[in-house]
């Protein structure tokens, strides 16, 4: 709730108990809340839990008001890695993908074609606050392509058919990185549209890594490239 | 259910529907599950998803008789990266760690101190089957310790009072990666028992990576300072 206030969310709601209000950090988010306009409800705390749909929650829920950013709302740094999510369907994987790209300082993810919906309950729960912070625009590939291109970015997939090593120059001072479907990885026209197939190794008779894993062997190789620059107290 | 019976596992009951036998595959994945001294069981298809707790279950089923490795039945290659999980409790995180360290070839996993159950539905479910491939033996710390400087194995932590980057030169030939608690890291005796303590890098502002996530991101990298060895279709 701090995160998505601190970071100009507009809540709608805000629920707490007696006991979280007695609590002057939480008496604090409902006044930060309230005075933007967001409704506030005290219930008992085990209502709480029935809301959250958790054994034990925290000692305050907010309802926040959702966006839609796009290609023309979308922050755009000078530099930077961008992720590219193609069909992603499981919202416990895009959720944990957020919250790694926010974690490296990820400029913003895309997701493309028809993804899973990332404020589903599983995927606001695996960002673990991270939805506020990562920057996420929805749109088809061509549109997607189109962007990037505008925007001189590199376009790098980690692939089943790749011919480079995931960890070789190839990312480029920007670019962004593409991620296929769990099941299917992306279709031949969009590998097509890359600049670069990457292969991220496996032990010979080993299947193949969770897409999230996939993404964070991805993001943190291309940051490492980068000198994980705009990491804080980094050692040398 | 072929992944188990290739690695030796020994199944107990194999289930499957009239389906599911008419398929060559199946019904010789079942032959074979019997030949081995399983209780075979026909069920009609609804059954199987209601055992497996899915909606699209697969066409076979099978229950497999749980092993208990010790440090003395462990596996023990002469070179390689094993993996030392401290606490881990969420069996999401262990059935994924355990696929990824699959796919990298680990020498093996440790479950140091009260884990969540390698055998949960969650754990099992989230190895993709890299249950049966991936050797794990659990222990107390004091063990653990023993065992890694009797195998002089270099003992490589993760942790947010890290001091060197987590791509520095600092795992050696034989190490072992050491990841703690989901909520709270490693205990300070356990950080000073360890050779170097790393950083994994992060945004200035971010809170932490995933459990599973920080466990890809030292896994791969060093398996990337070995040089993938025993990797498949690497490219140059």
């Amino acid at each position: 709730v701090q995160q998505g206030l601190d970071a100009g969310w507009e809540p709608e709601t805000i629920v707490s108990s007696a006991e979280g209000l007695a609590r002057p950090h939480i008496a604090d988010l409902v006044v930060r809340a309230s005075a933007t306009g967001a409704r506030v409800l005290e219930v008992p705390q085990r209502l709480l839990g029935q809301i959250a749909r958790k054994d034990n929650p925290g000692a305050v829920l907010a309802a926040f008001r959702q966006r839609q950013l796009t290609f023309e709302t979308l922050p755009r740094p000078d530099n930077g890695i961008w992720v590219g999510l193609y069909e992603v369907r499981d919202p416990g994987n895009l959720g944990t993908i957020l919250r790694t790209a926010d974690c490296a300082g990820i400029a913003g993810v895309i997701l493309i074609g028809t993804c899973c919906d990332p404020y589903s309950l599983e995927s606001v729960r695996a960002s673990m606050g991270s939805i506020f912070d990562m920057p996420f625009v929805s749109a088809d590939f061509e549109a997607f392509d189109t962007w990037r291109q505008g925007n001189a970015l590199t376009l790098v997939a980690a692939s089943v058919n790749g011919t480079a090593r995931h960890d070789a120059e190839i990312y480029g001072k920007r670019c962004c990185l593409l991620m296929g479907n769990e099941q299917s990885g992306l279709p031949g026209e969009v590998e097509a549209a890359c600049d670069t197939l990457c292969l991220i190794p496996m032990r010979g008779g080993a299947d193949s890594l969770n897409l999230a894993q996939a993404s964070a062997v991805m993001i943190y190789e291309a940051w490492r490239q980068q000198g994980f620059s705009g990491a804080r107290d980094l050692p040398t």
